[in-house]
């Protein structure tokens, strides 16, 4: 660290040259430099002071920048759990980005590397798209594998999964549904393929498999990942909002929850690998930051990689590059330029391209559930739609309160101890009562499938029973029509609605449990499946009262004759699973198009959006919270929401600390505001201040009497700037006057005076008194802020830290400020 | 007004009997009021300076607000051509908002009308949408009539256009080009459907029909709107980002944009009417805004209105919603919160809804080129699709060159002065030249449909002119495969190619002069026809390529037999269309979903993403700016672009005015700062400062000697507060001193003092003059600043307005500073 930091040198340099007269430092420069531990950015702002006119602007200081390229680690780095500050991040990297065109003109090898960084944004999302692409093929694969392995094995090469282990053979038996060389357990156990005897056989194995599975997913997760639990979104949403979570996008992570994922998708957990995708992807998006030094050191910029890794990771989830785009802008950024959006859609782009290479799921779409149908819909029907959005409305907003209540029992009983013992009775309960059920037993993304699909001719599924006045072998366009046309319905349907009906409370029931234990668990896919449950049940309801009203003037249109009426029920499933989801993720747009680009069906983006608006009203009028939110606060974490409109009329003098000092009311033991003066302080005197508080920073001051703001100085730098002066600079002593001036009165009987100007932030951002808060917030929230300090008539009175903004937020909330928990 | 502004009394007369511990003033506290013309909010925030705790800030100075429901007018209003203040604005409305939810308690009628005000809001992008989709409607409608009426007239019923008109009486004469009910002008006046004179006379009314619409287009608008001109949308940008032009949404705008439209589209000029229906959708907007109090008196929050409207008029243009959706949020918009994005979509999908069920191109379609093929494409077309990239980035880097060179020498020569000649010759030269060219002759919007389709079996034109081995009976599998696969070309073929060549020059040329016209003229329509025929050209080209070689190894894959070759022309036009589009418009992410909106082809998402990412990065090689920027550029309009970056490195001291007064150099004409003291100056000296300068508002110092900033007053306020305190007031004369404090020391002496306190903003936002302008340029686009005020060590030393900070980048990019015109 020491030698990088040396590189230091031609700034301080200068500096020294210029500014000692007599010359006594200049052969201490070189320690000097330790004490430029600031960026070069702020640095530069201070030296462009002497410039006069705006002609030379552009041409000043060039030797101040050489340092720029291999920054000294730990400048610009942040502690562990704490706010990032992104006007100091883009700051340093559009002085950067100047230094490398300034540079240009120096030659070939320059124009490269301008060429390089240029580039480097797009280069990386490429790569972090083609990666992620890589590894949600991998994933899908493995997990398919996996699932089929708790049912059977493929005899003659165990490595196929069944589609592909009857595909590989022969292409005779795939109409059968077993076919012979796919082996159910019973059968390698010597066993017969039906009978009560096969059954509890296969039952049991099932039950043993997914138990198994379960654990070594927990397992995993406990010893090599902690993080890699749940679906990742809160915490990326967190992340993305300026806040440090090390290890949380790591390669381990990575690993692990890509391994995790494949074992919890198998278990037959009900739970989704698609919210994790978006962390899986996020985990691409940084270690390749890492391979390119301007996001790589920089905060701020290794967030806008991760925007456009968090778009491709819903683009290969869902195989939806649009929506993908639209849930990075809607759900999860926080700042969000232009050019992000462009290199996000190119990165979901990327990898949806990939994976469609791969070709995991051999279909040749790239979206999970392609509707082949065309049909059309009638305005009458947005009736039963916005009712499926009321209830996934009431559904999401149930879950969530649900869930939230459940996660708190787990945070603050002994239950939280033993989460090992938590996934395997989950897994255990889930196995166990999904597996008679036809429904629940299929992998959900299947069921979903199933659900949202239509009824062919060549269906002969329970779901699909209707009463055709046809016999098989009339093949004619007549039949053909009637197929696909509503009728009355047969007993099949009927036990069809039970088994659905069983199949969606336990599915509402156990997804509340499910989510939220320590393996990879996303959520996605359980609510859609509530919901196309629900909405298929609604739609074939509604599809018999139209069946039986065919000669109402009200359904007449629907109509074409007594047996033919063109409803279908599996829009009602699609428009159901947009509305649950809607309910329990409060996302609107993003979900809307996610829907039509997972079903392929530009023509029903109308009762989409009614529904995925209905249930958002439905659920924003009892709770405001989505379920990612309310984890969110759950956990503490500093997340200042950009979605919500801060209503009340407190002012900033309301929040700062010390608070309201001006008005000599009670001090409610507020400590008062620890400063730094800018030229009367000893070295002892601001290691005290430092010690006594625990503040990131310090505001610094023109005197004790005259209060006037001149700048703030983190304490990160002032500690690392004052213990290399003590040991690395001559003279400096306890006693030392600390300068933050250009002008430094010497005096040849005192200690040599330590310099820091280096170190302060000239402009630090301050607002009066007299700020209203949600003009407070919103500057937070626009300019990424971390801190600002507070004014009244250019004196300073206190400061406020985006915690003091979260704690009364909270408290205007009614709800625990000691909840917010981080800085 | 004056009655109005009575209403505010309750709150002076508060302060009347706390303050006035004399009395004297209890008599003239009605007059008093008169005075109190700030808006509520800053009100407010005085007021509270008073509270303690936190407890009560939710209940204060009810009595305070009773104002809030009928503004006065004039407050919150801006003069044209000025920059509007978007802070304060907000503020505003979150006061009024405020004010609402407390009053929610008081009854019923409270109820409802807080529920009015949170679903105004939806309620009123609903109506934009509704309206801006029957417009659209009734806008295709007329313009297919007219254009129809050029070639000829439907002889039983004029008021249909050919294809109704073809419909209407029989269904047999359809297959005929021409049939027998719709008579060609030359027919009409006893001539023959064909041969020499009927060709004459048909060109001859042409040319007359063209003329005269394009006549009347440009009287319309020269008589009643001259801002109905162009295509709207430079301007729509500039209001979006917080500037007002008066009228320019207007209902005049909007009839005779809508009037103009049609008869210039019809005119078969080589404009569109797509960019336009951004246009008159943002004129439904600003008129239904005027219904909802909440956004016809503020105009920051009548923007959110504004940018649900341009995505509707983007949605009805092309029938793509979604699409709409991103133009508006990347290209037209300033400031987007997400629930502007929400309601942009509810608004764009209402527009479309109500558009398909109108119905105008009667194909059932809500997109106007619907390809109906599903033809694959290979990875190595991404070869020819980047060169049609580089092509539509080349060409539109040329026509914004072009076309501002021209518009630029229009507005500096004599030609300026007769609008309605340059709109004459123009149309002579097009009309003259597009009919003999059958390509040219077609509606353009025809043309690209013409030219993205597929040749079909029933495809006869020369475009399709393909030599099949097939006999036209043999219509076989085989057969139907040889007419969509590609083969080796016909004799039309290439006298397509070169009519198409021939078009290209035409259409590439006249576009230049044509927009800018006084007329309405929209600018995607052309585009996309020049990169459509282009893309076709390059398609054929490539088929003829891989047909001739089509034993290559590159090309295998691509190839069934020697004969059929699954290159597809169309989509090569596709994305020619996009690229070109691309390249004018500088369009990304919207562009493509547009593009794939409009095709319905989803599997073209990576060809289209290719040749559009190209086409802009080709074209920002070449000239940073799209068409829009260039015009708004062009006008002078105060346009702080979020999309670019600032990269210099000056400081807000090299900014503000006056210039660096602090280090003493040459003063450069600058005049000293004009404040006003807090408690020092008479009214006659605020007037003198007031007449002295043209400042919009004054920064309010402690006194002359201590010149720490305590607020600032707008130029207005203080105007209207002075004249109606010496006219209305008892005792306030030329002598009164002006205190902006609370604390006013009465001397029996003087003459009564003026207090003002209430109109001065206690909390204006501040920067330190050490700010890089990097920062303050984010400050003022992300928080919408009007001005900023700069301070050394809390000290007041200038201000810096938006102006300001356009003129600097201005100089800094080496452009003219004076050509920003407005403040």
């Amino acid at each position: 660290m020491e030698d990088s930091m040396n590189r230091n040198s031609s700034n301080m340099r200068r500096e020294g040259a210029n500014g000692n007269v007599d010359g006594r430092h200049s052969a201490v420069s070189t320690d000097d430099e330790l004490l430029d531990i600031r960026t070069g950015a702020l640095e530069h702002w201070h030296d462009s002071d002497e410039e006069e006119t705006s002609k030379n602007l552009n041409s000043s200081s060039s030797n101040l920048m050489d340092t720029l390229d291999d920054l000294p680690p730990g400048i610009g780095q942040y502690e562990d759990f704490h706010t990032i500050d992104w006007l100091r991040d883009i700051a340093r990297d559009r002085m950067r980005h100047r230094h490398i065109i300034k540079n240009k003109q120096d030659g070939i090898w320059e124009k490269v590397k301008s060429a390089h960084d240029a580039w480097s944004g797009w280069v990386c999302v490429l790569l972090v798209g083609v990666a992620a692409g890589l590894c949600a093929g991998i994933i899908d694969i493995g997990a398919t594998w996996m699932s089929d392995l708790k049912e059977g094995i493929c005899a003659e090469a165990f490595w196929l999964n069944r589609e592909q282990c009857c595909w590989s053979v022969s292409k005779v038996d795939i109409d059968d549904e077993y076919c012979l060389q796919w082996k159910t357990w019973s059968e390698m156990f010597g066993g017969s393929r039906s009978g009560a005897g096969s059954y509890v056989v296969t039952y049991f194995l099932y039950m043993v498999w997914a138990i198994l599975f379960a654990l070594l997913a927990a397992l995993f997760v406990r010893v090599f990942a902690p993080y890699a639990c749940g679906s990742g979104i809160p915490e990326i949403k967190t992340i993305l909002s300026g806040f440090i979570i090390r290890g949380y996008l790591g390669k381990w992570t990575l690993l692990t929850k890509s391994v995790g994922m494949m074992l919890a998708v198998s278990a037959g957990l009900s739970l989704g690998k698609e919210g994790p995708f978006v962390h899986v992807a996020s985990c691409c998006g940084n270690i390749f930051s890492y391979l390119f030094p301007k996001y790589g050191t920089n905060e701020a910029k290794k967030r806008e990689i991760l925007s456009a890794a968090s778009a491709a990771g819903v683009s290969v989830a869902f195989g939806a590059p649009i929506g993908g785009v639209l849930f990075s802008l809607e759900e999860v950024s926080y700042y969000f330029p232009l050019k992000t959006l462009w290199r996000s859609f190119f990165c979901a782009l990327a990898a949806a391209f990939v994976l469609r290479s791969i070709n995991p799921f051999g279909n040749d779409h790239l979206v999970m559930f392609y509707v082949e149908y065309n049909e059309p819909w009638y305005i009458q029907e947005l009736i039963p739609f916005v009712l499926i959005g009321v209830l996934g409305g009431l559904y999401g907003s149930f879950f969530i309160k649900a869930n939230i209540a459940w996660c708190r029992y787990r945070k603050n009983s002994r239950l939280g101890n033993y989460p090992i013992i938590e996934v395997l009775v989950v897994t255990f309960v889930t196995a166990l009562l999904s597996y008679p059920n036809q429904y629940t037993r299929l992998n959900t993304s299947e069921l979903i499938k199933m659900l949202v699909g239509r009824c062919g001719p060549e269906d002969d599924t329970d779901l699909c029973d209707y009463k055709r006045n046809y016999s098989s072998h009339q093949m004619n366009e007549t039949y053909l029509k009637s197929m696909t046309s509503s009728t009355v319905i047969g007993d099949g349907v009927y036990k069809a609605l039970w088994m659905l009906a069983l199949a969606l409370v336990f599915k509402g029931i156990i997804t509340i449990f499910t989510f939220g234990i320590k393996i990879p668990s996303g959520l996605f896919i359980p609510s859609m499946a509530v919901g196309a449950i629900m909405g298929r049940m609604i739609g074939i309801g509604v599809e018999q009262i139209v069946v039986a009203n065919h000669d109402n003037p009200f359904f007449e249109n629907m109509c074409e004759s007594k047996q033919f009426c063109r409803i279908t029920p599996g829009l009602y499933a699609m428009v159901g699973a947009a509305a649950a989801l809607g309910g329990v993720t409060r996302m609107t747009v993003s979900l809307v198009v996610i829907m039509f680009e997972l079903t392929g069906g530009l023509q029903y983006i109308v009762p989409l959006m009614v529904a995925s608006m209905t249930s958002k009203w439905v659920g924003d009028a009892l709770g405001k919270e989505g379920i990612y939110d309310a984890h969110i606060q759950l956990n503490g974490y500093p997340y200042l929401d950009s979605k919500e409109e801060f209503t009340h009329t407190t002012l900033a003098s309301d929040v700062m600390r010390p608070r309201c000092a001006r008005y000599g009311s009670a001090v409610r033991n507020d400590p008062p505001l620890s400063v730094i003066t800018q030229d009367s302080m000893t070295v002892e005197e601001v290691e005290h201040v430092m010690k006594s508080t625990s503040h990131n920073g310090f505001p610094v001051i023109v005197s004790r009497e005259s209060q006037y703001l001149v700048g703030f100085v983190l304490r990160r730098d002032l500690n690392l700037a004052i213990s290399n002066a003590l040991k690395l600079q001559d003279g400096i002593v306890y006693n030392s006057i600390v300068y933050f001036t250009n002008h430094v009165t010497e005096n040849p009987n005192d200690p040599a005076p330590l310099k820091l100007r280096k170190i302060i932030d000239m402009a630090p951002v301050t607002i009066t008194d007299q700020t209203p808060m949600e003009m407070v917030v919103e500057m937070f929230r626009k300019l990424g802020l971390r801190q600002t300090l507070v004014t009244h008539k250019g004196r300073l009175l206190g400061i406020l830290t985006k915690k003091d903004v979260l704690r009364h937020i909270a408290h205007l909330e009614n709800q625990d400020p000691e909840s917010i928990l981080f800085n």
